[in-house]
């Protein structure tokens, strides 16, 4: 027999293991004093790595010592305490420790025989979280419906409609194709582009989006222009598929009118996806599930608990009111994965669930999540981003040389300075390029904006002081 | 401002940490005395967690203590020294501290800009392994081509499937659809399932594959029967897309003759996808690399980190030879996402590599694993799995009751009980079921076949030869 390599043995593991918990403890004590954006120019980090591996095997601490040398100066840190851009990727202890976990016991939950505990871990939790978040009866496991986790919402977006197609095609389309049946998806201007990525996966091709217009003051999807969009169409012999509905849209965080939008939809026998993908989660606190009245007539929703939820990335969660549309969409069952279980109808096999086919045990970071911070420790963190978000809309406020541009949505407020466009985007250049913190911009109605979306658990109101404070030199600097 | 909640300090952190880190070593060190195979029936896992998520936090340490009491019991140990089931999920201390750091770091790597050593760590490791595979440079992110780390072999079959679309339609499937245009894409009978599912999901329909013969002893694409497939679609109008080759078929680990298909492919501008989920990283050693001959004229290529080379799930490592198919097919760029960087054309942004959007930092545990197993350790580590498959070929050939199905590929070996198909399939269950081992069957030309795919870091010869004997115990009561 040729030997095995050098594998680190039980003790190695714990001391590397040691090593690179306290790596991640002392890179998070650094983050205040390191620039949020990265300062590095294309190819700057690729120079710094051989170009080839070793030859022979070298010790972990050399990885650990060149992650302080290679990666951190070209890391744009999200885990930093002002970083405000895009939305948070919000990832605490307790998820981090429940990720590493999963990854210990390495198993993989493909379908409920190839390790249980994966699969009925995940339903409770989904169970659990639907519950917390105030979701309807329909989106629990124990009737036709039920939840998963995904590993993005564009993912989760995608699936949702090859179930619609399914549903729509009573199973055609997974047989023949969409062929040229003339398919419509329905979605905002403000839709995530998960929307038309989807649309152009499955098939459909970017024309089958049509896009429909928003109220100009809030930025949500204007129904009388949905009614009026499905109807030209069934009157021009399309076929209305899945109306994609923003419960919180990535520029601006706009709300679409769900209950509102669903009813149209349903009059058409098209599927209701709610995209929550970042304000989803804020349902965890009864005062902040408004945005969601009227889910309980959605077909499907998502939400990212590895965005402001302090799960760490990959955490989407999706769920169902009726698998079977889902399943009916995606399973095949290759004879070396036939079992007893399955037959039995008596488990659900999450493979069927997702494009992929191998899954790991993901549900463990969220489980650890709910468990060690409890809902109301979840509320506390969510009202603690809010109120976070209420402090900058009072700046805003109180400088003439900023304005709003559309009301705070939850933790998201979009601003801009008043003297334009160039000067806004040159304001937010400048803070970025300092490193003191980190912003992202948008267009609403032709104008440029900066966003700022609060929402890690290391921001504290210092922190949004100072940001506001650069800001202010910024725009003082444009004056 | 409302409190946040109480969050793990750092001390808590490191303490937990280190606790997390130990309870992986004793998990580790208590599997060789565990089942294999979960002991439990549906239900059994759920019916040991409440009905709700607490409403104050739990100490992590309750979750910990949950792990032993709720999750182990319903755990089938793929990490397990004698799981020779499916194809190993092997996952190395390396690989899991790495993978440990990026959730640590919890950078999000959609485009360059939001974290630039995301992107080009990735890129150079890609390089390293693809270099370390003996692919040809064609497939190096130095030129037209590059890697990319996708979740799994299906997803970048399925992307493969769509880069062809685009190619092959100059664009117009993005646009438009997939439409009535009578797309075709060929695989043997044993490509692995993914396939279909990637043909249903991109909107063509399971109908759109056509599976082609194998030969009966190797079951390896019968590559005249491809080329008079394609002569008849084409004849009939139809349009061939994509090419689908097994480099290790995961029933038998069969290997379709590459170059020969490709020729064929090639003749009708068919994008070639080579897909060697398990059988691709054993090219790491320069005498197993005979079933990539001909993959320089593969216009993609899969192989998986996560299944044999000791890279935790998920790692699944992608090649295309010319990424503007990939990027064309699948590249959106909403406003908020614009940057210099990108519209200077010098960096890659990965997320029009695949259907996601968010991505985390999957390249440091395939840097982690490749650095400190050096590629000789690598080669150490494939070369003891296939020996350890050639010693269960010959304790099959040295027991009348046994009987090859096919020849040996790599470290999977494919046998049965000459008795029957019954029998094959009892004795295996048997063993199965006492938890002393675990298997997998396949069928193979109609007849039951039971499939021993070696492949863990911790399996000896020990481990081989006590589950043999289990098997032998398990024929002699079937006699
Ligand atoms: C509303 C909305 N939907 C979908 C997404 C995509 O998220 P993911 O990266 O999980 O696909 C985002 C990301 O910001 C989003 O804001
Ligand atoms: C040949 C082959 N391709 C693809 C796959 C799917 O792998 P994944 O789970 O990474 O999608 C497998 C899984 O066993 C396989 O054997």
């Amino acid at each position: 027999m040729p030997d095995q390599p050098a594998h680190m043995t039980p003790e190695e593991f714990r001391r590397h293991g040691h090593a690179a918990i306290d790596w991640i403890a002392d890179y998070w004590a650094s983050l205040d004093d390191l620039p949020v954006r990265a300062q590095v120019a294309p190819g700057d980090v690729r120079r710094l790595l051989p170009a080839s591996a070793p030859e022979t095997g070298e010790s972990f601490d050399a990885v650990l010592a060149d992650l302080d040398r290679v990666v951190v100066p070209g890391l744009t840190h999200w885990q930093h305490p002002r970083f405000f851009a895009y939305f948070p990727a919000n990832s605490s202890p307790a998820a981090i420790l429940g990720d590493l976990l999963s990854s210990g016991i390495g198993a993989q939950g493909m379908i409920w025989a190839t390790s249980p505990a994966v699969t009925e871990v995940e339903q409770a939790v989904l169970d659990w979280f639907a519950e917390a978040l105030g979701l309807p009866d329909t989106f629990r496991s124990d009737g036709p419906g039920g939840g998963v986790i995904q590993d993005t919402a564009s993912t989760a977006t995608f699936t949702a409609l090859l179930s619609a197609l399914h549903r729509a095609s009573g199973g055609d389309v997974r047989r023949h194709g969409v062929g040229d049946a003339d398919w419509r998806v329905y979605g905002s201007t403000q839709a995530h582009s998960s929307l038309v990525k989807a649309a152009m996966m499955a098939g459909l091709g970017e024309d089958a989006v049509r896009t429909i217009a928003v109220d100009p003051a809030t930025q949500a999807m204007d129904v009388a222009a949905l009614r009026a969009a499905i109807a030209d169409d069934v009157a021009a012999g399309l076929r209305p598929v899945m109306v994609h509905l923003a419960a919180g849209s990535t520029s601006t965080g706009a709300m679409d009118d769900i209950a509102a939008a669903a009813e149209v939809a349903r009059g058409h026998d098209a599927w209701v996806h709610v995209d929550a993908a970042w304000a989803g989660v804020a349902a965890v606190c009864p005062e902040h599930r408004g945005h969601l009245a009227g889910v309980e007539s959605a077909d499907s929703f998502v939400t990212n608990p590895h965005k402001w939820l302090l799960t760490t990335f990959d955490c989407s969660t999706f769920w169902v009111r009726d698998r079977a549309a889902l399943t009916g969409a995606l399973s095949i069952l290759p004879e070396y994965l036939r079992n007893a279980a399955t037959e039995s109808g008596e488990v659900v096999d999450y493979r069927d669930w997702h494009p992929q086919l191998g899954r790991r045990f993901r549900a463990i970071k969220l489980w650890a999540v709910l468990r060690t911070y409890g809902i109301d420790g979840l509320q506390a963190h969510i009202r603690s981003g809010i109120a976070l978000a209420e402090h900058v809309a009072e700046l805003v406020a109180a400088d003439d040389r900023f304005e709003m541009v559309t009301e705070p949505s939850l933790s998201l407020v979009v601003f801009r300075l008043a003297a334009g466009d160039e000067q806004t985007m040159a304001a937010m250049e400048a803070v970025n390029a300092s490193g003191e913190a980190y912003l992202s911009h948008t267009t609403v109605e032709g104008r440029t904006a900066i966003r700022l979306a609060v929402g890690s658990w290391r921001t504290t109101r210092a922190d949004v002081d100072r940001t506001w404070r650069a800001l202010q030199e910024a725009a003082a600097a444009q004056a």
